[in-house]
């Protein structure tokens, strides 16, 4: 069941994940990718957005933090390659993360409603005694217009806290969803496509 | 976890689903729609494609044909809501079905590589003594160029035959996809943002 040529080599290989999202791990376990789970213990809170210069930048600086917070913890000896992403939801050149309570769920998704925002996602792939490297994509969500109570039975689900912008495309939130433009990946939080290109350019010792 | 209003009336209410693919079946029970499986026997391979004007219009009367097969064998009495669907890969116009062998799935995989198709679903909603509801769904998918090998290893997955196109977007197959545009869950074989739309026009008795 293993077609690609990094899914193939993944299991001779010592491959991190360091992200705990188990929709990152669910998309790749998908396409016969081996790896071990280790949640990047960076903050990912810590780094100040307005000092970026735009959201791409802000992604791949966290996505960057969080795979080099794995590779001085567990050590270079460990493994052959981390892989780590960060999500935002950006609208109107603002980022959107996390809700951290019903109020900030509301808003958020108040200001999605009836709206485009682009989903974007910042990758590092980390080799030892190599420099990080980094891409992001981008793709485009067509929200539909929702009243007030769907937004509300929507958050009494408890669906909207634990991910970017406040909704999850891959469950109950996919009601919100017109269209996309890009990969649908992206928006759940991991860019299959470009991954899949990016990492076969890593030439193995 | 149940949110949009025809999820939670699907409770009370004997839905049944006329398709045996299994990935309907998930993304209907994703998003907490109650209903039974029970696949359609009319053979959709039946229908003359070149008596149709356009493949939306054969999708919808294969969809059509596949419920009413379904409410005729059950009988009127038994059902409050029957949804069937078809899928097609459509390019330059011509439909693409399933792939019957190796040689059929390569050449269709050929015909894609590199180029822009649509995938179009057609769904029939049918309720008691009323007429059967039909619409249709279609969405762009950007193919990226595919080697002959690749092409190779994919079939040698076994994943193609069953699928619209010789590909499923939803595993191996989101390889060969650098984006769509429109409705996800259209490309995997039904459209749900669309659905969740035309079966809230449905008054209950």
């Amino acid at each position: 069941e293993v077609m690609f040529a990094f899914a193939a080599q993944s299991a001779a290989r010592r491959v991190i994940l360091a992200s705990g999202s188990p929709r990152r791990k669910e998309i790749l376990q998908n396409v016969g990718i081996s790896f071990v789970v280790n949640s990047s213990k960076f903050d990912e809170t810590s780094l100040d957005k307005s000092k970026f210069a735009a959201p791409t930048d802000f992604v791949m600086e966290n996505s960057r933090q969080k795979a080099l917070e794995v590779a001085s913890r567990v050590g270079e000896a460990s493994f052959d390659l981390i892989i780590s992403a960060d999500t935002v939801v950006v609208l109107d050149g603002k980022i959107l993360e996390k809700p951290a309570h019903p109020a900030e769920a509301f808003a958020m998704l108040k200001s999605l409603s009836g709206r485009q925002h682009n989903v974007v996602t910042g990758v590092t792939l980390l080799r030892p005694a190599s420099p990080p490297a980094s891409f992001f994509e981008s793709t485009d969500v067509v929200f539909t217009a929702l009243s007030d109570d769907e937004i509300s039975a929507y958050i009494a689900t408890n669906e909207p806290f634990d991910k970017a912008g406040g909704y999850g495309i891959q469950s109950l939130g996919a009601f919100f969803v017109q269209g996309i433009v890009g990969d649908y990946y992206n928006v759940v939080g991991f860019p299959l496509f470009r991954f899949s290109r990016e990492v076969q350019k890593i030439v193995w010792e």
